[in-house]
């Protein structure tokens, strides 16, 4: 087993500390969140910090780096209030990687990373058509993290768009047959494997698996 | 395609919406979070929000739900400024979804849940000795999120403890290897299969893999 502390950590090679510290943490879903710019120009791009943050009402969040350089996800989501967030699968991840390159603005990562604009009913951002799950949020609020100015955005749902072969009848959605990926840190990604699904744990009682629900 | 509005979402059958939304956002990694009472009696936790904040220096987050009812993590945190994160494997899986029964303060999810306590050096909080990446943070800031009442708890990583055979030379974790657990929503588990790891990318050039590199 290797030991570090806080001190060794900081010592280390800039690079390995990054890739060290990234993937620390497990593997994170991966999903493209998209916005529009003043202009009406698309942006897209990949981020592997979405969380849930409440069913009722529907609540998601994300952490953005520091405004140190320009982000162009945060101004478009702080100028327009709204922002789409959009699963990425096995068939995306090469394209919803390339979307981390730095495009200058008014370039759209949909267009040079072969992701389609779907603008659906009165939802004011396009999703990404290639994606099974897409999600549509209005901003709500930023928490600025004081330690080293990172901040946290939390949006509430507004629209959700899936497909139904996906989703049984209680509400469970199958990712495995969605073949959704995950990512560790920057640069790793990861297929899934559905191990089981398992009822309320309960003092005293075995943990009991649920057995496949049909689908709606 | 299904395509629900917010008062869709609203209208649905709670365990049905519950399910729903705590998915959509895909696989989490899955951490078990460890924590010590005022009376040492350990606290030990299942969370699937456990996010990356900032690698120099390096910061892990993770959401609390609402402290309408008990949150011995949330208590034991602000009592003892320290908290363990512990990843989760396939093998331990069963055993970190029973820590989310409602064990009464006073029994340690550690005993009740077969999972052994690992002090380290100097560091107050316990470790979880099964996990093959344990994390040790302290306290550093909370963030109330107006719209539900969940909280930001955001660390400091104090100290890592990882096996060497899992890391290479520079600085990735093979979490294939560790056979990682991610977690969909609150009872659904999955193992990773690598996809492959890619170069950082550049506006005008094809996304490259990175090959294997020697462990340290």
């Amino acid at each position: 087993m290797i030991k570090l502390d806080h001190k060794d950590i900081l010592n280390l090679e800039k690079y390995f500390r990054i890739s060290l510290v990234t993937k620390l943490s497990g593997i994170k879903s991966a999903n493209l969140i998209g916005t529009l710019d003043e202009n009406g120009i698309a942006n897209l791009g990949i981020f592997n910090s979405v969380v849930h943050i409440g069913a009722n009402p529907p609540y998601l969040g994300f952490i953005m780096r520091p405004l140190t350089v320009e982000r162009q996800t945060y101004n478009n989501i702080k100028n327009k209030k709204y922002f789409t967030v959009n699963q990425v699968t096995t068939d995306m991840h090469k394209n919803a990687h390339q979307t981390s390159a730095k495009y200058p603005k008014g370039i759209s990562e949909f267009e040079a990373c072969n992701f389609t604009e779907h603008y659906l009913d009165d939802f004011p951002i396009p999703f990404v058509k290639e994606s099974p799950i897409q999600i549509g949020l209005s901003f709500q609020e930023e928490h600025l993290i004081s330690v080293n100015k990172n901040i946290l955005i939390v949006g509430k749902i507004e629209k959700i768009i899936l497909s139904s072969d996906f989703l049984s009848s209680d509400g469970d959605i199958d990712l495995e047959a969605i073949d959704t990926v995950g990512v560790a840190g920057l640069d790793t990604y990861y297929s899934n494997k559905r191990l089981g699904r398992y009822n309320y744990a309960r003092v005293g009682q075995t943990v009991t698996e649920i057995k496949d629900i049909k689908s709606t």
